[in-house]
């Protein structure tokens, strides 16, 4: 390879076989390319955070069920934040913060679509991948806009401490519902009451979660708000209340299985009159910018945190980085924060 | 047992144990008892007719998690319809038709509450068990308050020649929809097709019905109606459409299964952004009335079928029809012909 005095290189993460059952390194390989030259229209942009997230391990399945498809010798999929450090392309000036889907990379290189201007005074560049970015506007509108808990209703958050339901668990509050948390620590539970102000925390770990929960929830649940599906999806079913809503958001637990399995305990939405219903982000893009008005004010206020688990290191700390988000590492979002963010 | 001249002997069919899988012969027992006199307030009803429900053998598993529950020794639950012999209720005279919720029984004696009154110029007495009685009532509250199809849509109805997908079916035509059915034998298929309508069949037995599926919906499903639950309903929801509606009406081939399973496929729901959602039709109780004025106009001008079948005999043949059921022996509803209806 040339490294000539003006070449940049650029180290990306590659999908080397599909994985089975939680990822490790040896999914995955690092390959080496230079930064071409820019051409008229294109935009370089150096990438400061990645946001890992779990739905990956659905991306890199083999299967065409998904809404993309992430193939052995194509670079991993997903989004980072950074900034513009060559622009050829009147929309974008160096200096300029960015939103890029360019995958796991040092630098990206786009003719400017899909390329999202960031206004780091609302939050800062990290949390656009998180919290304020698709998680968090996953969670806005899902609760917001399909789940709409009402005061005094009874919400359950599966997956409470992740990227997703550590903000949907707030804007419950907000709305006036009590909120219980399941999560997978005892240390994750004390966070969501202490910090993120769940009314209950359960850690699904413990052998008696189930009876803890519907201890919890005497009057049943209004809302199951689910990002992990399997066995804790099929035991809150049970619990739903008259006319409730299940909202699929993800099904985590899935992701590493071979064969995906159902919830047994659907026939409780006949019993209860209760729907559950599938939700993907991307129908609200046209009003990304009005809740992340809202997000930005109750973040100003205080009512609204935005967690997120930052690790430190180049793009090759990617595979530890996404394992340890299937081992329950992080509290809120998992964030890659690469060298030249600093 | 005391026979005197005045006296009424009344066979009533009792549970004898909680089935395994299909339920036969020797889960029932025969009981006889002597009518006894009414009391001020009551009412005798002779039964003419019995409708016998799929749903029985969810109410008869050992289990607490439905609507109402019998148990060994109980009378056999369900509707009867039939004519009042003896009224000492100022509400009900001797010659008026009604719907009793007396379970299978020749006689059964109320103080009024749970009798409704039967008009048998809107439809003959036996179609109030089955598509002008709740099966009906299902199917047109079901489709046209929660399914909604529409002009152009495609429909499928899982358990297309039962009592309630029979109905179903015949609805989602008259609202504009395309309707496939999925039934268990190539007969069922012609009859949905030749006498009822449907757009396609398919034979469930088939081994490649899935694939006959695809092909019959190539832009996908908008409505799924499902009474069957299992493999069925797990298969047909990877083709449900784009916000499309899964509707649970009843699980029947997960009745007699010790576990439910779950349909695997549910992920669907989240990529499609389409809903699965519990119905009860109770919950419709003050608009009977007004479901089957339109319902008899439309049995009247020739749109609207109401099958049944009818096996003739008392009471005793109740195990043998409700093993029918399972085996799929009927064409719309299961009824039996008591001797007093002759």
């Amino acid at each position: 390879m040339s490294t000539g005095l003006n070449e940049r290189i650029n180290k990306q993460v590659l999908l080397k076989k599909v994985p089975t059952g939680v990822s490790g390194p040896d999914d995955f390989e690092v390959k080496e390319t230079v930064v071409p030259e820019l051409c008229q229209g294109e935009v370089l942009v150096e990438s400061h955070y990645y946001g890992v997230d779990a739905a990956l391990r659905l991306i890199v399945r083999d299967s065409d069920e998904f809404l993309f498809r992430v193939k052995p010798g194509d670079i991993v999929h997903g989004s980072a934040a950074g900034r513009v450090i060559e622009s050829k392309n009147e929309k974008f000036s160096v200096g300029d913060h960015v939103l890029a889907s360019g995958g796991v990379q040092n630098f990206i290189v786009s003719n400017g679509e899909g390329l999202e201007p960031v206004d780091i005074n609302q939050a800062p560049l990290g949390a656009w991948l998180g919290g304020f970015g698709v998680s968090g506007l996953t969670a806005y509108f899902a609760i917001t806009e399909e789940c709409k808990p009402q005061p005094g209703q009874t919400v359950l958050i599966n997956g409470a401490a992740g990227a997703v339901g550590s903000i949907a668990g707030q804007l419950c509050k907000l709305a006036g519902a009590s909120v219980i948390g399941l999560t997978g620590s005892a240390k994750k539970c004390a966070w969501l009451v202490d910090e993120l102000g769940y009314d209950i925390a359960i850690n699904y770990k413990d052998s008696d979660w189930y009876e803890q929960l519907e201890e919890a929830a005497p009057e049943r649940l209004d809302v199951i708000f689910d990002n992990v599906g399997g066995d804790i999806l099929d035991q809150s079913l049970k619990l739903i209340g008259m006319r409730g809503v299940v909202l699929l958001c993800g099904s985590t637990s899935q992701y590493t299985e071979e064969e995906m399995r159902g919830p047994d305990n659907y026939i409780w939405l006949g019993t209860m009159r209760a729907r559950m219903q599938g939700f993907v982000i991307f129908d609200y893009a046209d009003r990304y910018a009005e809740a992340r008005g809202r997000m930005a004010k109750w973040i100003k206020d205080g009512s609204l945190k935005i967690p997120s688990h930052e690790l430190q290191g180049d793009v090759n700390i990617f595979p530890e980085a996404f394992q340890g988000l299937y081992e329950g590492k992080n509290l809120g979002k998992m964030l890659i924060k690469l060298p030249a963010a600093d």
